[in-house]
């Protein structure tokens, strides 16, 4: 149990601090603020683990479930916030946050020095597909996801929770130019993922894979635009070898990162 | 245009075609009908290609911007039901099925012959998660997957959107028991996905994806319960290299998947 008890003191939906944190369930409410929303026990885990929580918003039977995470969170400077079950229900966005939602600080923004895998997304407008993108990347071991032009913010809830932690672990860059970016990697080998390229396994197999690469991702509806198409050195796509006209976002996404990266790892 | 014409004689929700249609939103409305509901322009074009498509509902809007699609499909000997758009609204599950639902008839369970690639869904009950393997499935040109013990059913309406068409374009065992299938794959090599197993890579690096492969997935929260882990012939998982604790259970299939099949392909 921590010191500040849940109960007489909790604060209920009207309290400043609730309102206050609820404004960042909406992209201009975290940009003002330059903080969001993580909610349930393993994204407040990661989140502590991260240094990122500045509130923890918590009800009595947190307190009593996720005793460790609230001690956690105030040892990590995070200020505690008990609240009513009504007050908890506005801050969170799916039914099941078992009673946690931390406010976090925007993280770090740097581009690693030596990146060897780096996804970039644009115009990815899912929160689901583009968190779970960011998972992958993660799992896959990458350097650095950036979200390119006209991509959807990472702190946004959906991504946040689709990202199952990843978000914390790995340097996120937001609402970055997807050119401009991509003029930064211009020592790096750039591959657009694209239906109907060169096909992943065969340059896998000719070693085009082992090299430092930025895999650049568009839209499932959509694909990449051409103007950014263009500014790869190649298109590459996973083969189609069955029926399916196309492959879901995410797993495409997941298929060349692990390309990438088992190519890389092997040539080690 | 099609000969029946919307409008003056078009269904409304109270039609007993429609409401008979609309029992096949449920498990068993599905299995006693022996059939089930593909919505929108996608899944009905492939439903008709599979010669699958009993029955047709659409709406004069439909009939005018997919007249092709439902010239189809009497062609193929689906009988036509003009519908009221209040009509189409209680038989579709989305908002966005352009005016088209399809009642169409169990598919092919048959196992095929000679198979190469087959993917074994067991407990997952997840439709979305489901029907996203059944596509990556289908994409990297798996013969057959076996929805098994407690896995959610394929015609499940969530299941049948995600799985894009997939679901018409391979054999697609329904409701089997997962222990007596693979006892029936019992010449085939069978790799239970397996967090924290052996490396994916470093069997394919070994040549040991190169067989006949029966890959066996679990749910993603529970993974695969040890009486059926041990049916396997070994335990293969993604390797995290990054600091996810786990990966999307779609993104994993997809990744074991294309590993084999690409493992088989380079071989040729």
């Amino acid at each position: 149990m921590s010191i500040a008890e849940p109960g007489a003191g909790a604060l209920t939906p009207r309290s400043s601090r609730v309102v206050a944190a609820r404004k960042l369930q909406r992209r201009r409410g975290r940009d003002k603020a330059e903080r969001f929303l993580a909610e349930g026990p393993q994204a407040v885990r990661e989140a502590i683990a991260a240094g990122a929580v500045d509130e923890l918003f918590y009800t009595l039977d947190a307190d009593v479930r996720h005793d460790e995470l609230v001690d956690a969170a105030q040892t990590s400077g995070a200020r505690l916030r008990p609240v009513t079950d009504e007050a908890l229900a506005v801050l969170a966005e799916t039914v099941t946050p078992q009673g946690l939602v931390a406010v976090c600080r925007f993280l770090d923004r740097r581009l690693p020095v030596e990146a060897k895998l780096i996804a970039v997304l644009h115009g990815i407008t899912d929160p689901g597909n583009a968190g779970t993108i960011l998972r992958a990347a993660d799992a896959a071991g990458a350097d650095c996801v950036v979200f390119g032009t006209d991509s959807v913010d990472p702190y946004n809830g959906k991504c946040v929770r689709a990202s199952a932690g990843s978000l914390f672990h790995l340097p996120v860059i937001r609402g970055a130019d997807t050119a401009e970016m991509l003029d930064v990697f211009d020592e790096t080998q750039i591959l657009a993922a694209a239906a109907g390229g060169e096909d992943l396994f065969a340059l896998a197999a000719n070693g085009e894979l082992d090299a430092p690469t930025v895999w650049l991702f568009g839209s499932e509806a959509h694909g990449l635009d051409e103007a950014t198409a263009v500014l790869a050195h190649r298109r590459v796509g996973v083969p189609l070898w069955g029926g399916a006209e196309s492959l879901n976002l995410a797993v495409a996404a997941g298929v060349c990162l692990y390309a990438s990266a088992s190519a890389q790892r092997m040539r080690l």
